[in-house]
């Protein structure tokens, strides 16, 4: 099969569109013949050498897929070959084949085509685990998502307004605040000309900019106020006020889906799948596409990437 | 009636045993008449005028005490005049009499006398409220308290190996290491001599110390580790790693238990007493007291902590 590899840590340039060994599904796993797959930051850190990869994972990128079973492994149950599904990878989705545990295989929802199917599983998981499962984002409550136009950030915002929170997002310029607001946002801020905690306090922020936002994040926090870091775009480290943790009874949490094991991502996906497909299937939940490009294209797909213009996910299909 | 009141910001000799109004239990409220108090470390920072009396709040300090119903306010029902009752107060037990909501009543444990039982809810509802209900202490996994030898650190070693957590603890010198290991922890640590890293990772850490150990106790945290901050004795800032917080997908929490909203209190007395009682009830966890002073000796008493040479609970009791 094909798949794009990474030549050696750098730029976009560094991803092939090459010829490699096919996986093969092991015990508890099915083989999906890819559709379709989608672009998230991780890959780019991934490209540029500063995501090491998880031992055991294929080390193509790509953390999601859509397509068709086409081999199922030893002992797995409840799915056939030619089922559609997509599904929430470790890596390897960058290409024509790849082996997943069953228990991160989705349904693909109603209404939703099989290549579009590729940009749900990280971002329906990411905000699902992180707002409920880990923060108990509850009706009622103000939530802030910090980069609102992105993968995470479109699917957060309506989440967060289909469980009924008050929603304040962060963009960067005047477009990306329109498209937040088509998408549920009540409040945007562009973090560029002021300061996101005028509209707090917030119950619950998610976060990925990580250090330069610690100290302002906290102070922007209500009382018994949940903290959840899944980015470090901006900063590895930061000062934590423990005085405002302790009285205010806060929480940081700081999480990453790729490395949790794979009962943790199996819980996950079945929590997510039963919650938020339903929102999907009604009409609640959009999946905001960018732009679709070919599987050789990757490179391309990085650059548009790298410039953080895009709205929503990035796809790559397979001819 | 006559209660410890503080002269002003200061040391022990601001606290005077004086005579006051009577308190009057409001609705939902009984008034308790107090057989003991017991000492918290909140107590010291409030005679100090570092802690600020929460809004409503008896300013007399006492965050704890038993005794029996004097009189029961409106709308309080399964508690009758006479109930022989230990409390979780917001304030006001250096005192003869006290008014408590009645969602802050204990029962008085069978086996235990009804003076002892003044030492109970602070330790049993800070120790169950953070290790369980927050950070989700599990029987298997390994449990990190600092301070082993005080009020919380004696309740929470205990309760931990009740769950069949394994248990180390930060303590100053032999003898409250030996102390220590009486009450079931596996390790002790000096911390003056050695690092406590050395003995983890942590699953859990209940940490009473703050800014001064934020960075060790991260880096002594296991995968999904949970670190509760309840004290700051040293420090009110700390520098937190992100990268590990991300990584190692861990939490921090901070938290009061005197500033919590009534309901939360309730919900914390009720959990507790379901599950702690059993223990105190079998033997499985102990209270331990330190000594028994008069009321009237309540700066004498605070001498004694600020020496910081106990083990266990410091008692305050009316003649």
């Amino acid at each position: 099969m094909k798949a794009v590899t990474i030549k050696e840590a750098g730029g976009p340039e560094v991803l092939e569109w090459t010829e490699v060994d096919d996986p093969s599904p092991g015990p508890g796993e099915v083989l999906v013949d890819v559709v379709a797959g989608a672009l998230n930051r991780a890959d780019i850190m991934q490209r540029m050498g500063l995501y090491p990869v998880p031992e055991g994972t294929s080390p193509y990128p790509g953390l999601e897929v859509s397509g068709r079973i086409g081999a199922i492994g030893q002992g797995v149950t409840g799915w056939q070959v030619g089922d559609e599904v997509c599904a929430l990878l470790t890596g390897g989705g960058y290409a024509q084949r790849v082996a997943v545990p069953a228990g991160q295989l989705f349904t693909v929802p109603q209404g939703i085509g099989l290549t579009e199917a590729a940009g749900l599983p990280e971002a329906v998981a990411t905000v699902w685990s992180n707002i409920v499962m880990t923060a108990g984002l509850k009706e009622g409550e103000t939530f802030l998502v910090h980069g609102g136009a992105g993968g995470v950030g479109t699917m957060a915002i309506q989440i967060a307004k289909a469980l009924g929170a008050r929603v304040v997002t962060t963009v960067g310029g005047p477009e990306k605040a329109d498209r937040a607001r088509e998408l549920g946002a009540d409040v945007t801020v562009d973090y560029r000309t002021r300061d996101f905690a005028e509209h707090g306090p917030y119950d619950v922020i998610l976060d990925v900019v990580g250090g330069q936002y610690l100290e302002r994040n906290i102070r922007a926090l209500a009382t018994d106020g949940r903290l959840v870091v899944i980015g470090l775009q901006d900063g590895l480290e930061g000062n934590l006020n423990l005085a405002d943790l302790v009285f205010k009874r806060l929480s940081v949490h700081g999480t990453t889906l790729r490395t949790r094991p794979a009962a943790q991502k199996a819980a996950i996906v079945a929590e997510a799948q039963a919650a938020v497909w339903p929102m999907i299937e009604s009409g609640a939940v959009r999946l905001i596409i960018d732009r679709t490009l070919p599987m050789s294209e990757a490179a391309e797909a990085h650059r548009l990437m790298d410039t953080g213009r895009h709205v929503g996910k990035i796809l790559l299909v397979n001819d």
